[in-house]
This record gives C-alpha cells, structure tokens and sequence, in this order.
C-alpha cells in the first residue's frame, strides 16, 4: 500500500520532480512525461495524497457546495453542471445540504474541518447570514443565483432579475395582455421580490395594471394552489410565475378548471428548465443561462483562493425569452 | 488562526481529553460537556481538523457519492437523501459525477487522493466495472439501486427488480388487461432487463400476451418517442414502463394521438417519484422505498469502515402499487 513518489519515478523513469508536477494543478509537463507517470502510477495503485499534501501546500482542491434547494426540479440540472465543471477543473465538490440546517457557525465550522479552498452557494433563497458567515471565517464565498446590491458582502453570480422581471413584462404587453398577475415564490426569496419589482415597472410604464401574490415554495404544489386560489375570484389576462416549476403547478390548476392556455389565460414562466420543454408542458418562459452562471461562479471561486483579499464581484448574465406555447401570439 | 484544543479546553473549563471527545463521532460526553465546549470553540474560531486528524486516525469522515444520474428527476430526490442521512451520521459527501468518465482507475485514483472511507455507486447503470474497481482499492463499496446477484462483488441495497416486474404484470392482469406491452430504459442497464422478466414470466404464467421494447434512455424524450412508435402500429391494452420519466414520457405521446388514459390505453410506471403524484400526471407507478434504500446504504457503507473484510450483503426492499389515474379500475 505505501507505494511513494520515488517508486513511481522510478518505474516511470523520470525524476521526482516530474512526478510531482505531474500531480499538480497547473504545473508545466510534457505530455510525454505525463504519459509514463500515469502508466507507472497506475500500475503501482499510487495517488498522491491531498489532505496530507494540503499540509504543506495549503490547498485541497475542495469546494464547498452549499445548498438548499433540492425539491425544484432545476437543480438537478445546476448540481449535473456544477459538478462536471469543478471536476473539469481538477476540483472536487464536498456537497452541504443546507435544507435541516439553520445555524451558519455549525456550516462554517464543517467547511473549515475539510479546509475547503472556498465555497460556492447555489440557492437563491439561503439565509444571508449563511455567505456572510462563510466570508467572515476567511473562506472565499460565490454566491450562485444570489442578489445583485450596491455593495456587495459577497461575490454574486446571477441573471439581473429586476431585467427579468420586466423581460416578463414586456412579452406579456407586446402579446396584448393589459390585466396581468405576478405569482412569486416565498415573499422573502431576493429573486421574487426582485422580479416583481422589475414587472411591475414596466407593466405600469405601458399602462398595464398589476396584482401580485405569492405561493408559499418555489413548487408545483405551490403554483397549482395560489393559481386555484386565484382562478376563484376575478383573474388577471396573463401571469408571469417567477419560476418553472410554479408555472408547471399553475398549468395543472388551469385546466383543473376546465380552462385552456394560452386561449383562455396566458403563463410565461423563468429558468427554462429541461422540463418547461417537455412537449406536454411547452412552457414559454425565460431562459436563465445556466451553464454560464456556473462558470463564472467557477471562475471566481478559483481567481479568489489566489487572492482571497479581494472585493467582492458581481457578474449578471442576460436572459431572453424562449417561445412555446403558453402565451397567445402578438395581435396583428 | 491558530486556535489549539488546549485554548478551547481553558476557555471551556474542561480538560483537553473532553474537548477531544466533543469532536469525536460516537465518543461519550455529557450534553453539559458538550455545551460549553461548543460554545468555547465557536467564539475562539475553533475548528478541528479532519484532514490533519485523519493522518494518525486514518480516517476522514468523507464518503464518496459516485452517480452518472443527472437527467433523471428522481434523483433530486435521491441525492436530498443521501446528502441529508450522511451529513446526520457525522459524515461528508465528496459527489463525483461519473457522466463524463469511462476509466475506472481514474476515480479510483481521485477517491484515493482523498483517502474517503468508503463509496456508495447511487445509479443502477454505471458500468459494473466501476464498483469493482473501488473494492479492489481497497475502499468499502455499496451499489445502491445495484443488482442482485447470487454472489455479489460488493454490496448492493435495492429492490427485488424481478419481484417488481412481476408486481406491474399482476396489477395490470388484475384490472383486466390482457395485450400487455413493456416499454423498457436502455436494454443494456440491470433493471431493465430484470424488470422486464420478472414482467414476463407473471404475465406468462396469467396466460397474457406480452411484447417488449426499449427506450434508448431513462427520459421523458426516450419514453415519448417509444410510445409514440408503438402507437403507429398495433398496440397492447396497457403498458409498464419501467420508469416514472419514461411513463410520463409515454403519456405524452399518447395524449399527443389523441386517445386517453386510463380509457383507451393502461400505463403502470415504476420509481413513485414526487413529480408522479403531481395533480396533472397522476401516474398509477410503483413506489420504490428510497429512504429505506438511502438509509440501508449508508448503514452498510459505516458498518464496513470497521470490517472492511467482510462478505458483500444484498439488502433488498419491498415495493408496492400506489394507484392513481392511469390504470383502468378492476372489472366487477
């Protein structure tokens, strides 16, 4: 079992040295070397190990990847892309599930067992206290689908969702729809209540009016209540749910009550998840650019560990809007 | 920075071996003890280190979660479960996405790096030689979702398949169904071969008819273009897809010719995923027990830290029929 670097060397015939760069991120060696190094590495079962080398190097290739959302079908999605790119990058996800926790210093102080180099959050609705926490015991922090502010305490990596929200806006009037409804999610999530914002403005800018309401969770279960609740007393021409899944949900209540989309009422929806293409669904929505946003969050968590003093970034990605079925076509 | 235990333990008031104790998984320490320790190491900043700790104890809390299951909706679920169970055992999820990966000595080698105690394979379609390949490192293995076999490589918590496949058949022969069809993922993963002759043989044996086909993948895309090719010939009374995504999949295309569930065609899928029970799809479907399979597993993976010696087990756990909109109901 204790098979050393020297011993690879050694059958790899090459030096120690190049052993070494061979197993460091980053480092300068030929392809030639690598090869052999991998071959005599392989044969012999020898990794290096990290958390021994992170002694000294002061680095274990881990992030923390920190959420709470894991009912909302998109995230199956955000963690596939998360994962795929840390590892594409030599990095290793140590994955906290946030949903049972709501201390901040117990989260702080596993990340900080692990040594992690930093830590990415990718929820739009984790306590604020839960980043800050991060960033104050000295751990750089990115702040996925998190709130675009002045001042950051954080690095944020997001869509602009007062943008969005008037996005939304302004598909629902160019289709003619003047009596518009916004359903949110949790009235406390940054993302709702930063879409509404931005929805609101511009449908009044164009005259329309608008009433909002909130379901209780970024769910379907959510959506196809607050939409049944709705659909009982005097509804809006067309409603832009802030989230898929919630749209999915309102889908369900409208035909509960035997009405049709986009014919009767219109929906447009915000992520485009695989799902809103689905072609029993054919949600229009806004597209969030997934892949981008986690790149960048990527991008930022790695620039950080070099340079953990640095002030905090904010990267904000344009949406657009994806055509399918839920909304009436623009009058001629 | 450097805050040692011997500061926690004069801050706490206690002596050095208790502060220890505090922060060993299983160690015995009064609920007192531990308060005041807790407290000391949270204002001091104290955190202690596992990957330093684990040099002498050998041991670095962390499991290995090794999936190649990103599109499939269940497995928000599944991954909500595992990340929830491991983290209350005093455990640490390291995920590896194997989507991208076909050499298993590469993940070998990257769960070595990090000297994790052991590695749970959440997928019932990795390649088995990646399961192998973990226990002849060395590492405690788990498959979860895996295959029964008569001798197991590793150890395998999941349902009896056969048994499964046999339930759909007597489900759909109960209600009358006779012209049964059995829509499968890819033909080459365990479960759908195993579903499909437990399928076989009740249907058989109840004297119905069955004819089988194959999905290219477990996706709603997959079930929907497979149902939708059946329907353009002659097709069977009722259907057991041998997944949930597939059957809603399937519903589409169904729903797309024009005809209806449970009326003019019966579908029974399997998995009881959240997104069946949704009000718009009310899919009739097996449930299969993922705590039950979750908390098995990591049972098993902590009980072969200690013995990593010992024989692989088979743990397997009953499913049952949740019914709902899709199947026809029984003849009087």
């Amino acid at each position: 079992m204790a098979v050393t670097l020297k011993d690879v060397a050694e059958r790899a015939g090459v030096s120690r040295a190049a052993v070494s760069r061979t197993f460091t991120e980053g480092a300068s060696v030929s392809p030639k070397t690598r090869a052999k190094v991998e071959e005599a590495a392989t044969a012999l079962g020898y990794s290096p190990n990290m958390l021994a080398r992170s002694l000294t190097t002061r680095r274990t290739q881990l992030v923390g990847l920190v959420s709470n959302n894991f009912h909302n079908p998109v995230f199956l999605q955000i963690f596939d892309l998360f994962t795929r790119v840390i590892q594409e990058r030599g990095l290793r996800p140590l994955l906290v599930n946030l949903s049972d926790e709501t201390d901040p210093a117990r989260s702080v102080r596993l990340l900080r067992q692990y040594s992690v180099d930093g830590v990415i959050v990718a929820s739009s609705h984790v306590p604020n206290g839960f980043a800050r926490a991060f960033r104050e015991a000295g751990l750089p922090v990115v702040h996925a689908f998190g709130r675009a502010t002045p001042r950051p305490e954080v690095n944020v990596v997001a869509i602009d969702n007062v943008g969005a929200g008037a996005m939304a806006a302004k598909a629902l009037i160019s289709r003619g729809y003047r009596q518009l409804g916004f359903i949110g999610g949790p009235e406390t999530a940054s993302t709702t209540q930063d879409r509404l914002l931005g929805f609101r403005q511009a449908a009044e800018d164009a005259g329309a009016h608008v009433t909002a309401s909130f379901a209780g969770a970024y769910s379907f279960d959510a959506g196809r209540a607050e939409m049944g609740r709705l659909l009982r007393g005097q509804r809006a021409q067309a409603y832009f749910c802030a989230d898929d899944v919630l749209s999915i949900g309102a889908l369900s209540a409208v035909e509960e009550a035997g009405l049709k989309v986009p014919q009767d009422l219109g929906i447009i929806g915000l992520n485009d998840m695989e799902m809103a293409g689905w072609a029993s669904i054919g949600l229009t929505t806004i597209h969030q650019p997934f892949e981008a946003i986690v790149r960048a969050s990527i991008d930022l968590i790695a620039e950080s560990f070099d340079d953990p003093g640095r002030s905090p970034e904010t990267h904000l990605f344009p949406c657009h809007v994806v055509e399918r079925r839920t909304l009436r076509p623009p009058p001629r």
